[in-house]
Parts: C-alpha cells; sequence; structure tokens
C-alpha cells in the first residue's frame, strides 16, 4: 500500500439517463421510469460520495438532440437538477454542462454562484460551444456559428463571468448592525467587460461565491478546444481508444497550460471509461453482449452520423467499414471533430464490419469501454494512471444505478488497496477534492477600480 | 366555524433575504449571515409548509438594485434556490420570478419544466419583464427596452414557452423494453414559433412536466401590466393600501379576464401584506417603530427614487412631502409606475413628512403593512378576502425567519378558526393547491403538426 501522500485518483461519476449504452433503458438492470425524479439522481448522487468520488457530472445541450423512438432523448436542465442534489449530498462535487454559445454570461453567472453557496463550494462548470445544428434554431438563429467564432465568444463569455464572479471581494460584506454598514462598496466592482460579441457591465448581484468561482471543466479536443482547456480548463474531459492517443493528449495540454505560464498540475485530464464488469472476463463480455444485442442499427447509425457526419445506413450491416470513409485518424491539431477521428482510429485498428462498430460505439458514443473481472478494470485504470495518460477517469457506467454500483462495490476497493484513491475525503469543495487553488478576485486590492453597489 | 367546502384562502410567503422591512437585517432577530445558506431558505420553506401555505415566492432581477452600503442587496438565484429547496420539502408551492426581456424561451423553459419535475408538480413562474434600467447593460443593451415593447416581447416569450412545454404530448413515452420503442415521435412535436422579437422551433428536449407548465404568476399593474395579466396570469401579486383600490383592481382583472374567455376564478388575486404583530396593538406599534428607527434616511431616498423616479433628497426630512410631487394618485389606466401612484395615494391620504413618508414604505416597498393582535391582522384578511378584494395574500414577513413564524403560530390559527384557511393539504401541486386546471398540450390530438424526435 502506497503512503497517503501519494497522488491520488480523481473519480467523476458522468451521470447519463438510463446509463450510458445506447440500449440501457431496455435491459432489465436499468430504470428508465425513474429518469424524470430527483430521487433517481440522489440514490446515484449519494453512491458516488458514499464512494468518495470527487464528482458527478452531467452532459447537456438546448435541443432535442437524439432520436427519441429508440432512446431516451429527454433531459433535465443539469443546474437545476444539481441544486437539488446538492440538498441531498454533502460532500461530493456538482459539475454541470452549459452553452456558451447559447447562454447570456450575467444569467448564467448567476446559475453557477447560486449552486456553488447552495452546496457550499461544490460547483463546477463544464464549459461547451455546443455542437448540435439543431440548438441555432431553438434561439432564432439562421445557423449555427462557426467553431471559431464560437471559441471567441466562449472566451469572452468566460473572461466576462469569471468578472461578475470577482466583482463583490471575499470582504465585501461588512454587516454592521449598529452603524447600519451592510457592505463596504468599495470593494463592489462593475465587470465593465467589453468584448466582440459580448459586453457586461456589472457589478454582480451576489457576493464572491465559497469557492471564488466554480471549477472550470472543459471537453473540447479540437485545436481551438485544446487552446481553451489549456488556457481556462482546471479539469477536462476526453474520449481516448489508446494509451498512446491518451498519453499524447495528456503531454499536449501539460505542455500548453505550461506555455501559457499556468501550473499543469492545475490541469486534472480525466478520460471517459465505461465498465462493464463481471466476476470472470467472460461474464464481463456476455453482458456487454447482452447489452449490444438490444441496440437499433437505425439508432446507432443515426448517432454515428451525428458524431461523424458520416452515414452509412446505405450499407450492409455485415459488410466491412471501408477503411477511409472516416478520414485521417492522426492526431487531432485541427478543427476536425475529435470523435470523428476516435471512430476512424477503431476502424483502422480494428476493421469491423458496421453492425461491429456499432456495438462498438453503443457503449458510450467513443469513449472507451473496459470490459472485463475487476481486477482486469483497476489495472487499465492504474496503467493509464501511472503511464502519464491520466489524472483519473470519468466514470461512465453502461446502466444505471447498477452499474455504477458495481464500480464502488468492486473496483474502487481494489483502487484502494493499492493506494490510488482516497478512503475519506480530506476537504469539502471541489476545488479541495481536485487539489486546485481558490482563485483571488481580480479585484481584490484594487481600490481604484471603478465601483458600484 | 364554515363548512369545509367554503371557498379558502391562498397564502403565499414572499421570502425576501433578511426580511421585507428594509432595516431588518440590523434588527436583532433577523439572521442576516444566513441569507447565502440553503439551510435557511429550507428552514423557511418548512414553517411555510407546516402551516399548510400554497407555495413560497422568490423576486428577482439580472442587476444589483439596491444600494448594498445599506442593504442586503445580494441574492441567490431564485430557481436553482427552489430546486434546492424542492429537495427538503413535499407539497409546498415553489414560485420564481424570471425575467421575459433578458432571458431566452428554451432556456427558461427547460429551468422552470425541471423545477416542475424535482417538486413533482409544484413550480410557479412569476413572469417579470424587469423595471431596472441597470440590467440592459448586463445584457450588452444600450438602453432598457420601453413597457410596451417588452410586454409585446413577454407576450412572444410565453406563447413560445407554452408551446415548448407542450411539446411532447403526456403519452409521448412508450417505453416498450420488448419492442425497442422508447417514444411515440407523432407525439413530439415542433414548438415552430415565430414572432415579432422571438423564433423558436423546437422540439424541447424534455416530456411535459407534471403540472404541463408552470403556474402563470404575475405582478404588473399598469394597463400593459393588467392586460398582460387577463390573458396569462393564473395568479396575481399585487400592492393595495386601501380596501377600495384593492377592490377596484380585483373587479378589473376579473372583467379582463372572463371578456377574453377565461373563468375568473381561474386567476387568483393575492395583495401583499406586511405584518407586524403584537401580543397587543402597543406591543405591535412598538415592534414597528423599533425596525423604523433602524432605519438610514439615504437608503429611504434612494429606494423611493428606484420606485417613483421622484427625488426627496434636497427637502428637510421634518418637512411635509409636497402634496403633488408623485403625481395622480387615481386609478391605473396607462402605463405609469404603478407603484408611484400607490406612494401618490398615501401622500393624498396621510400628508406625511418625508421621515413619515420613508418609514411608512420601509416597511414593503409600497405594500401595505398592517400593524396589530393576530386577532386585528385575521379581521383584515378576512375583510379583504369576504369583500371582493383578494382570493387571499402575498404574506410579506418584516423579518425573517422569526417573522413568518409568529404569522404561522397566531394568525393562521384564527384563519382556520373562522373556516378560511385548511388544516392540510388536499392535492399535491401548486395547481391543486391554487384549485387551478392542470392546461391540456395545445398540440394533442394534433395529428397533423409537424414533429421531430
Amino acid at each position: 500500500m502506497s503512503s497517503p501522500s501519494a497522488r491520488q485518483l480523481h473519480l467523476n461519476a458522468f451521470i447519463y439517463p438510463a446509463g450510458h449504452h445506447e440500449a440501457a433503458w431496455r435491459h432489465p438492470s436499468s430504470q428508465p421510469e425513474r429518469i424524470f425524479d430527483a430521487d433517481y439522481y440522489h440514490q446515484i448522487a449519494q453512491t458516488a460520495e458514499a464512494a468518495k468520488f470527487d464528482a458527478i457530472f452531467f452532459a447537456d445541450g438546448p435541443a432535442l438532440r437524439s432520436e427519441a423512438r429508440y432512446s431516451t432523448a429527454g433531459r433535465l436542465e443539469p443546474i437545476t437538477l444539481l441544486a437539488s442534489v446538492a440538498a441531498a449530498t454533502e460532500r461530493i462535487g456538482l459539475i454541470a454542462t452549459a452553452s456558451t454559445t447559447y447562454y447570456e454570461p450575467y444569467n448564467l453567472a448567476r446559475l453557477f454562484s447560486t449552486l456553488d453557496f447552495l452546496s457550499r463550494g461544490r460547483a463546477g462548470w463544464n464549459i461547451v460551444t455546443t455542437s448540435t445544428d439543431a440548438a441555432a434554431e431553438n434561439f432564432g438563429l439562421p445557423t449555427h456559428p462557426d467553431p471559431a467564432v464560437r471559441y471567441e465568444r466562449a472566451r469572452e463569455f468566460v473572461d466576462a463571468a469569471l468578472r461578475l464572479w470577482d466583482s463583490w471581494e471575499d470582504d465585501a460584506i461588512v454587516a454592521d448592525r449598529d452603524s447600519g454598514l451592510y457592505a463596504d462598496t468599495d470593494k463592489i466592482h462593475r465587470a465593465e467587460f467589453v468584448g466582440k460579441h459580448l459586453q457586461v457591465r456589472g457589478p454582480f448581484n451576489a457576493p464572491r461565491s465559497p469557492q471564488g468561482n466554480p471549477v472550470l471543466v472543459q471537453a473540447g479536443a479540437s485545436n481551438d478546444g485544446r487552446a481553451f482547456a489549456a488556457q481556462y480548463a482546471e479539469a477536462i474531459f476526453t474520449a481516448h481508444q489508446t494509451l498512446g492517443h491518451a498519453q499524447a493528449f495528456y503531454g499536449d495540454i501539460r505542455a500548453r497550460a505550461e506555455a501559457l505560464g499556468r501550473n499543469p498540475d492545475h490541469v486534472k485530464i480525466l478520460p471517459g471509461i465505461s465498465p462493464f464488469i463481471g466476476d470472470t472476463e467472460r461474464a464481463a463480455r456476455d453482458l456487454e453482449r447482452e447489452f449490444n444485442e438490444l441496440t437499433v442499427p437505425a439508432y446507432g447509425l443515426y448517432q454515428l452520423r451525428g458524431i461523424t457526419e458520416v452515414d452509412l445506413s446505405t450499407l450492409d450491416l455485415d459488410a466491412p467499414v471501408p477503411i477511409d470513409i472516416f478520414g485521417d485518424a492522426g492526431d487531432v491539431t485541427d478543427n476536425k471533430r475529435s470523435r470523428k477521428q476516435v471512430v476512424a482510429g477503431i476502424v483502422e485498428r480494428e476493421r469491423p464490419t458496421v453492425r461491429q462498430l456499432l456495438h462498438r460505439l453503443a457503449g458510450a458514443r467513443g469513449h472507451r469501454v473496459v470490459t472485463g473481472t475487476p481486477e482486469q478494470i483497476a489495472d487499465t485504470i492504474s496503467e493509464w494512471f501511472t503511464h502519464g495518460a491520466a489524472d483519473g477517469f470519468n466514470v461512465m457506467p453502461p446502466y444505471y444505478p447498477g452499474g455504477l454500483e458495481v464500480f464502488t462495490e468492486t473496483v474502487v476497493p481494489l483502487l484502494r488497496r493499492r493506494g490510488l484513491f482516497r478512503s475519506e475525503y480530506t476537504g469539502t469543495t471541489l476545488r479541495e477534492h481536485f487539489d486546485l487553488p481558490r482563485p483571488a478576485s481580480q479585484f481584490a486590492g484594487d481600490r481604484a477600480a471603478s465601483h458600484a453597489g
């Protein structure tokens, strides 16, 4: 057993309605009838918290993205949902996805600030620019903006939000009942953000929240996405199929962060991992097969088209996938869809039939599926963690709630025995779980700045 | 005691950080150090729920509105806050304010839909167009839109939101594990809303929520506000100082609703009432005086300017307020600030000094302050309720949490004894508490409509 001061894994439970496998809702172990109930998410969060996970996480997008005919396409809005979960938990971090393309900074900054207050410092924001074209038409835009424009706005958005969150210095509230002085308004600053896409004057209408600002999380793997992540992200969710790709990404992000003057240890890199767990490897493979046999090819083809913009529906399901149909599988350094390159890599390495490819992606939409015994899963986690590929994992159970329970009951104890994962929380905030500093307000001590309050 | 089937009062607790009196935070009975804690609001909501109140309610605006030097100007965002309260309560309705001027329908519809799911049907939306000029600059707008434009957008906003909330018919989800059919996509409709200010295509990315849509609440008292309320509102918060004004408003709104083909009983009218309660009338008056003596005139003048756009700061505090300085106190039928006319009425009837006027408004910003014994408070409530002025009250305790506790412990039992208020909830949703129907989806049965899912 390693010493308690050894580098520790970070584990995040990525919650998906009935589970990450696209056919999870059809399997008897899932509970699709509960996916719009608060209790269901409270139970899952409490399972993750009992196992001392760093955080739970919800993806999101402002459009109906999936084919509802075959999948649990509806979603609760995650910030609101996590505010509910905050009331049913004590320690676990709460990370919600929200779009910089389809929100206004003042509104979104308030939602996350409030979540941080309600949870006493457990909020995280997964910053996305939204990749689905359908969102634009829900906001009166004729077309979805290009990635470069979306990232330009995203930078402005985060800069503006940070100025709002910082606008009350930590000690702005005096609350002196005798004198009647509530706040020192010299310590409440206007944001005065003026960008190309966004203007926000401020000041913010709430004090600085427990964490200063929510932990900033990001998941873009394109060149723009990586540049953004290296500058802003404190945690990164990412999808890799091989150790080599994960190592390359890990090294690239850390080098980019360092080049920008950041401490690379303040960027936690968490690849996705979707575990099918069995007492024996065969049992695990049988379980995975059971799920794959419940998939509907029409839905898999629809999803694949969404991920890659390539349509395989005219091909025979049992014919081999043309080797170059998804293009180059090389390292992602342009703005091509990074997930498309993950798919191209699978095709290049595994030469699957269409059906095999659909099954390969059914588990976690391009994230890595690991199938085996608890020891085998723990070995994989340990290998990536100790070989410069990951600071932890974004755990994506194929089905909920049972898939998370099996992981926490069988894999987590092995990780503890190996000295890789905490037995108790040592802090109370998400920043503390992730070993991240609490930032000072950018206005702290800046008595000359404009103020209003 | 009346029969249980008699017309029943509706009681809503209007929650305000340290209390509605502007100096509440300075009084030893308030708890300003808790106003950013979830527990504080859970406790208040549980007090209201134990007393079988219909709902709790939060005001809101996307700007720092008050002078933070003298007041608890910071605010938690109310939808997120109510999602937390939903997890700590079982029955009480949860009404949040949100602006149609500074939100996008798709985002806001999701927040309320999620709150309705998380609370199993207890969400309400207080629809505001936002009256503070400061908000515009937080959203990159050079100026705050005129009231007529704001209401035009508000109508489009609510229409679009209703189409989103209706977009999945109630029985759209099939969830047949055997066949693999999750939803009948013929029952998932695009919103296809095209207005002058807003375009929203849809479909919504969640099923229809327990109440169909949140209870629609409104508080505008101008002519535009009344017309809007008569068309959309299912509950109205309003401010009146005299029985006569309240009766006139009550009759006007019901007549307008009826003229639009609505059942006027489906518009619950709830005037604000801020109770100072004592064992004797003298004790109650002493308590009110204690609070008023803690006010800071500079803050009162600032607030008065915000409400009326009239600046009295050059006048002697002990000089009489010029009789016509706030203009006409008559019935509000144009787009003048309705609260300004409430102030004009106080000046006309009471001929106060500047200081007296500031004290008069310190309690509840123009809402009615009632000061007396529990019997006297109950008499006032009963008089307005039985004389065509109110369907219930928006209770605005001068200080929290104690001010609500005193009301529920002393006034509510008297209202029960008089047969005016429930002893137990008879329903589980806010619509049921308010005796409002659950609307059918506007797309129900409309098989020819465009759909996508």
